[in-house]
């Protein structure tokens, strides 16, 4: 392996540690569990389950790997804060649209060559970019793995001691 | 930069965002607010600063970057759960313990060549590291970064809305 290449290795073995622990942690709950709130009056799991969903479906374009899978997520879990909607998607289909929006960005992400980890993401421009260069995609996918596991951290209060 | 010079960027890059949010959380608690658990029956945002403080000293010699500042943090902060102890340390000395040792892993890791973020850490032998290159420093501190962000979710937890 070239040194870049295991600089990119290094950035998705620690996202697939976090996608790792975050599925330990959900597979503890059951469907009704996911329901409990992670503190009184904070976020319920079902609600984080589908806010990581929809950020991590948003990172498939921003990083210019594809179309997204479940834009219809964004409304509820990243605009609305919980409890102000009606609970239109089961904890199931959660389950599965995160799952399956992760499966997407692990496979594709770990298909690019190394140095195209540092090619600008989709919302900077170039002439930005070429002002900031640590605006790239590396940056973006790194900071969805530091919001994942921020998430987990939260999960993990209502789990089994 | 060259590209290796980007990638050890962005984890630095990352770690500071890490660090910065929990440093802002906490500045948003009084020493008597840090006593307060993070959900009930779970830790004390005390614990966590004193838990975090210990780990990111062991980082310290894990890297190769030196001696450990704190070592008299593991017997409580690592060892023992939450409180199953007399808390000798004060709040306010173990926000200090943790802003340095913060600050001097900080600065060791910015001044290293980023190639070297990719040597073994000090916890993995010269035999084991040539069969597993992914058993670097750059590997133990990105787990660190994300180690502190799952933390930081749950102190979120006890801060205002």
């Amino acid at each position: 392996m070239t040194n870049e290449e295991i600089f990119a290795a290094i950035a998705i073995k620690t996202w697939n540690l976090a996608i790792g622990r975050l599925n330990q942690l959900l597979s503890s709950l059951t469907d009704e569990g996911l329901q409990t709130e992670v503190s009184p009056g904070r976020n319920r799991v079902y609600y984080i389950v589908g806010h990581l969903a929809a950020h991590h479906d948003r990172l498939i374009p921003l990083l210019g790997l594809g179309e997204r899978l479940h834009p219809e997520l964004d409304d509820i879990f990243i605009v609305n804060p919980d409890r102000t909607f009606q609970d239109e998607f089961s904890a199931a289909n959660l389950r599965k649209a995160l799952t399956e929006v992760n499966a997407k960005l692990t496979e594709a992400i770990s298909a690019l060559p190394a140095a195209d980890l540092l090619e600008r993401h989709t919302s900077v421009s170039e002439e930005e970019f070429a002002k900031e260069p640590l605006r790239n995609r590396l940056a973006a996918f790194e900071q969805r793995t530091a919001h994942a596991m921020f998430h987990a951290g939260q999960i993990r209060l209502v789990t089994k001691p």
